[in-house]
């Protein structure tokens, strides 16, 4: 990033926009004023480390023994809360007063106590996933509060993989992280550079591959589902795009009573992930 | 509020927070720093002009009969729109330049074009609702992201009503009106001061209440529900306060097969409508 000094490559903390923490200037989330909380990769910054806090994403994380976890601040409540549920956390954390976090992450994000940073987590290989069960492809969803709850309900929904594109994408840290609410640590996310082309990959590999669509031909609770699926979520207002559309091997729509004939992304890739695992018998 | 100049009784337009505009000060959403984009009535302040912005919240706002629409701003692309689908509006807009509502609402709001100062709608009494079909009910959901979503899958699923406090509850303003795109004129907002009070009555009214808790006794999709039915949700982290969770006639949990077995509010909210509407024969 042109404003990052190179000769300060590993500051103590990156904020969730991949510069370092800067006191005062709020990093967690609504409060992050004219800067999204995450960075758009069409900046072709490198990866830096990613930034987790609140109580389920930081636990899972600590949990999670593929997550390397560089730094840990906690509050003396949470340090004992976390000895009392009998978390081990893998390096010695820095007790902190709340007033430290807050000053790190901006007044409005809901640390619990809780700050780490981490190394991202590998991103699979499309070829590498099991053709079974569910997953799911967001077609440049940018708004990290919405893929934050997509990725919390594909946990619970026991979805296998998500599958997004490097660009036009928020990084899996700061809100994101938060919204998923441990879920990163538990749902791989695999990033491509051509969705399209990933598309293709799951239909030559036998996944049904079914692209959400106000203006689909059917209604996903009335197509014959089957293993393994491909739920396609475009973004609000812009939808699928022309080519993830013409790659899906259905298009469907979410049939519902009321006057309003769309939702809030998340609240559409839930239901289709309900609707899925329904039809699948994936409900246990 | 403390800090409005009572000599400024009338303002041409006021933030979301209730106060009037301040050029160059953010008032949208994000942008809005670390004042809420939304007005806790704590306060005791009373019901200013809410404020509508967005193609669906202000198109819907504009048809809407019981909608008294004080002040309209509209850039000449909004108004070319507006005439290309019909849509009058019930007075004459000022024809502004985009980054004139930009000052207005701050960067992050995605106005596309349209503002309008209207007048908050009246909010139906608990007695007057029929006993039919579905309602929900919001114990104390804060955020205006999360109600509003709510609120857009509640027009969605044809709810008949949303019962949400005085207190403790977002208005129907701003970030919540723009997130639920429209809804706030189909569905009716009913505020009460005691939530627990507002169920007893409805108990008595022959709704069937059931709060939902991840530790419910048992699986909503498979209680016998029926109509009219009260579907009750509490904030994310706190959950039903236990004078609201008492009052319900039933406390159900919503199963998925996954690790995390929480969900986004919104999220959870979409998910019992579309297991509610279905069970109760509403799909239409």
């Amino acid at each position: 990033m042109s404003d990052r000094n190179p000769r300060d490559r590993k500051p103590p903390f990156r904020r969730p926009g991949g510069k370092p923490f800067d006191k005062g200037r709020p990093a967690g989330g609504h409060a992050a004023g004219r800067r999204p909380a995450w960075r758009d990769r069409d900046s072709g910054a490198d990866d830096g480390p990613v930034i987790l806090y609140g109580w389920h994403t930081v636990t899972l994380a600590l949990q999670n023994p593929g997550r390397h976890i560089r730094k840990l601040l906690l509050t003396e409540n949470a340090a004992r809360r976390l000895a009392e549920d009998n978390i081990k956390a893998p390096i010695a954390p820095e007790i902190v007063r709340p007033s430290q976090i807050d000053q790190l992450l901006g007044p409005d994000a809901v640390h619990q106590g809780l700050l780490a940073e981490a190394d991202p987590l590998p991103s699979p290989d499309i070829e590498t996933l099991a053709a079974e069960g569910m997953i799911l492809v967001l077609d440049q969803i940018t708004d990290p509060h919405n893929v934050g709850a997509i990725m919390r309900s594909a946990a619970a929904f026991a979805v296998k993989a998500i599958v997004t594109t490097n660009r036009h994408s928020p990084e899996a840290t700061g809100v994101l992280a938060k919204s998923a609410s441990g879920a990163l640590e538990l749902v791989p996310l695999v990033t491509v550079q051509n969705l399209a082309r990933a598309l293709t990959t799951l239909n030559e590999r036998g996944f049904m591959t079914v692209g959400l669509d106000s203006e689909g031909g059917d209604n996903l609770a009335a197509i014959a589902l089957r293993q393994p699926l491909a739920l396609v979520l475009g973004a609000e207002g812009k939808g699928l795009r022309q080519l993830t559309r013409e790659t899906c091997s259905h298009v469907a729509r979410l049939d519902m009573p009321g006057e309003i004939k769309s939702l809030n992304v998340s609240n559409a890739a839930v239901l289709a992930l309900y609707i899925g695992a329904t039809r699948l018998g994936l409900m246990g």
